[in-house]
């Protein structure tokens, strides 16, 4: 592809390398690292005698693998900035390019200065405080921010190393010793709905490209669980947390992918909690699940060459990290062999020679035709996870035990006008229970609550919902007003009243004016409702079409068992079933 | 993962081992290769000192990388066979499994004896005959088998190597020339429509898993274009050729993927052209578009881990391959860039260190969210590539030039019983077109075209229709109709007639019977039945929920922009625009 040569400041057994390795492989673009030892996780997968054996922060090294290429970059964000300046500033140094900046750099690596940088540029950033380490300090920081707060290192913090929560004033003397010899700042506690990221990729001209929005589930400060797309109620989220992350890496210089961790709190309000300056744990999903990886665009953004779509290529995915238990590699091993087993996993070891309890040492990808395939299929990976199986029930709950109970991933929602109707749209859940089909069954009705009406139409497509069934009779509003609301297709099912046998239903259902469509099917005829949803699936799931041909197919052996039962016993003897 | 090693009898420079060796580093498994030189391919991304320097025929070398490794596996089917099999009985290798087994191989590697062994096991091949590398005894070949055919060496021939066409006896010569000192076949010459292809897995235990079928395009004797899925007229060959890969390959001993290439003949036989005892061109695609990749499914196998599943993850998908043209780099290097500017296409390079006319020197993988995109995509790069061009047109037809034709790749099918309907369907295309969706329109009579209601609907879904939109009037059957004969949704049209007001034909359409359900619309309003296409999409490419809330947000607009003329003329005034 190109005889340019990229020098990576490798972390110390760093699994961020070793993805953009493989990744640069494929472009046959040559990759050095300067990382400890012979075997670091990177340098496996590339063979040739260029890398450095050293440290991201010894000057010497630095400057040895800046003299043999023409593109720097970085693994991690704790590397030796100074000299990354100073080599950037040299006139021995004057055609090589290092991307980030080392501005970039610079201000990311001081939290500190980082959150400054970002409230300056007017991103949104929760309240904090620089503080002197000293019981003085931390007491007034938490005169200023209330308990409980997040003391914090402002520099070397990563994985929750160099945080410590501060609940009552008697932490703060245990907090001042694990924290000693840092400079420090507090954090107003922030109580959040979700834990959300976006990964963004910023070419060296500027262009500006971001990764759909994910759900970033942490346990012992680390990430642990990503879901991608979000599913959240308020649809506003996904599209406001890409802005958002886009106009913070706006604000820096230089090239690449950058991580933006984000708070989402219960009244839709989005803070950036932090900015990673290089690919993310959070964003390891998009090699199985997206057209072209954070790795693939890190690269192409520091080569200045094309940048490649972030689009998701899936409709579900997840990715779940393999943590070290011990130096015994033998949980990550069970893990990985179960993973092996379930369709749409894709398991990465990194390579690393030692296993320590905490340590990143893989990760398995899932990506699957639905949200309720994809929890079906990571719940018992969670539950045999020695380090994530608490989180099981929360992310992967098991679908109802019994029918009658909502699937908390549903596909198709079904509604109703009033619980009268139900006796009507029964027969529409049986139909998708037998193509287990995950459903909810709820009433919402137009004239009694249109404003839960508008809720849920508002929010329909942002919880993964793919086909609104709703039933109603007479005036019959509901189904066109929930498509007025929202942009899902929406079967209407005409529910016959006490008059009229139903007609009136019908026309209120299926006479809808130009540009609002209900797909009206016959009066009461819920079953053929649900039919018709899983026929809607199949445009996205095509093993649906067919299940519903062996379903045609079973409707025909019934008539063709009539037509002999028929033969055999008369039909003066035949009973119609009713 | 796993502490056996496994050995590749790699092909000199070659790319299956490359890949192979990607899928390995992420499970940590240890693979060995033998290959010439010190930067095969293969040894590029696996940094380790235990490869070996040497040829796939050398016996020294093969005993010695056998004495290295736990499991043997081969890249290339054309290996000293005699040696793995003289390993494979040997006391000092009892614990060397050798996969596929070399009986596998053997029996592959001679054409004819290929060919001999699947006509025995009862699969489908067509006309072959052993022939002596004589005048006569071609001639004795054509007198059996007719003209043209195809003159084989029955070993050593891939890519086109050791074929010779002949057309007239006077080729007769020339091709002996060609073939000199080699065994030879002869094949009776098909004419197929496709060339098709499945790749398959098998355990070491027997278990058996399909990929899905492929169309593959063959140029200069070269695999050069692969489609997945297939899209053909006859809705049976997926799953026949699937079948017929399958039981194929249950014939063979030992584990691995096989790629089963076949001819399908224009009346929908199949044939077995060949198999490939290993990971195969045709399933390259499967990296970026299944669950598991071939890669990962021939490791799993021959280290008898759980398969993995072998679904497509992506609506769409093709690969074409990266010849050299000449020594020079250059071309490679152009359409590998250009392909960077594709959306949903990746560029796998081989690291060979030489290109020359002919060699496969990379490939690219696209996916997308629908054939027609897909196919946009493709074509420039069709059109760039230096020996892919004349393809283009072919394989990737630009969309009509024109409103009022049909897309070769339609995702929408408007359908009506009469031409008299045209113009009650026409809004229906207006919709599609400013949604960009690609579609086709055409008249399909229940009454008076029954055959064709039935080919037209039973074809559909196989050749990627995803919705079907069906207007009739009267008595109104068509939508129905089809419906029962296909697994799709059907969204019916009611037509006003001239008597009745369009009540006929919107009862005739909506009261179906349990079973089968038709998406009914307003009478007349095929605009609000391409609206609802439009929405069914959205279930498998959610980019259109956005654009139909924008259109929603349109008409809200369009109508706000009444409201203020109404206050601002008076309504009085105001004229209402029919």
């Amino acid at each position: 592809m190109d005889s340019r040569k990229v020098g990576v400041l490798g972390k110390s057994g760093g699994q961020l390398g070793r993805m953009l390795a493989a990744e640069a492989s494929l472009l046959n673009i040559e990759l050095l690292i300067l990382d400890v030892g012979p075997s670091a996780p990177a340098k496996q997968i590339l063979a040739h005698d260029n890398h450095i054996d050293g440290s991201f922060s010894d000057p010497t090294k630095i400057r040895e693998l800046a003299s043999k290429v023409d593109i720097l970059t970085v693994e991690i964000e704790h590397v030796n900035v100074d000299i990354l300046s100073s080599i950037s500033s040299s006139p021995d140094f004057k055609h090589l390019q290092i991307h980030p900046s080392p501005d970039t750099i610079r201000i990311i690596q001081d939290k500190y200065v980082q959150k400054r940088h970002l409230e300056d540029a007017g991103c949104p950033v929760s309240k904090y405080l620089g503080v002197e380490a000293t019981v003085e300090g931390v007491q007034g920081a938490i005169n200023e921010l209330g308990l409980p707060l997040m003391l914090k290192s402002r520099k070397l913090a990563y994985d929750g190393r160099g945080n410590y929560a501060i609940h009552t004033p008697s932490d703060i003397a245990p907090a001042l010793t694990a924290l000693q010899n840092r400079t420090l700042y507090a954090e107003k506690w922030v109580t959040f709905e979700k834990e959300i990221a976006v990964m963004v990729v910023r070419s060296a001209s500027g262009e500006i490209r971001s990764y759909p929005t994910v759900e970033t589930v942490h346990k012992d400060n680390i990430c642990q669980l990503v879901f991608a797309p979000l599913r959240v109620d308020n649809p506003t989220v996904e599209e406001r947390a890409r802005i958002i992350a886009e106009e913070a890496v706006r604000t820096f210089t230089g090239a690449g992918v950058f991580g933006v961790e984000m708070f989402l709190l219960e009244d839709g309000t989005i803070y950036i909690n932090e900015i990673a300056p290089r690919p993310h744990n959070s964003g390891h999903y998009t090699i199985e699940a997206c057209h072209s990886s954070q790795y693939s665009n890190h690269l192409r953004a520091i080569l200045s060459l094309p940048l490649g779509s972030t689009s998701l290529k899936v409709p579900s995915s997840a990715m779940l990290n393999i943590i070290g238990t011990s130096s015994s590699f033998s949980d990550i091993q069970a893990l990985s062999t179960q993973a092996l087993s379930v369709p749409g996993a894709t398991v990465h070891l990194y390579g690393k020679s030692e296993s320590r309890k905490g340590r990143k040492m893989g990760h398995i990808t899932l990506v699957a035709h639905s949200d309720a395939e994809l929890i079906a299929n990571l719940r018992p990976l969670l539950l045999s996870s020695p380090t994530l199986s608490s989180l099981a029930d929360k992310y992967t709950p098991p679908p109802p035990a019994q029918g009658g109970h909502s699937h908390s991933s549903p596909l198709i929602s079904i509604i109703m006008g009033s619980d009268s109707d139900l006796p009507t749209l029964l027969p529409a859940s049986t139909i998708l229970h037998q193509f287990s089909i995950p459903h909810e069954l709820t009433i919402v009705s137009a004239h009694r609550t249109p404003a839960r009406l508008v809720t849920f139409a508002k929010n329909a497509a942002s919880r993964g919902v793919k086909v609104i069934i709703a039933g109603a009779g007479g005036a019959a509003h509901l189904p066109g007003m929930v498509a007025a609301e929202c942009a899902l297709p929406v079967i209407g099912v005409p529910v016959k009243g006490s008059v009229l046998d139903g007609v009136d239903s019908l026309y209120s259902i299926v006479q809808m004016p130009r540009g609002i469509p209900v797909a009206t099917v016959a009066i009461n005829n819920s079953t053929n409702a649900a039919l018709l949803a899983i026929r809607i699936l199949s445009a996205g799931d095509p093993r649906l079409v067919k299940k519903m041909e062996e379903y045609l197919k079973g409707l025909e052996s019934e008539v063709m068992g009539k037509v002999e039962k028929l033969e055999n016993v008369g039909w003066h003897n035949y009973v119609v079933k009713k």
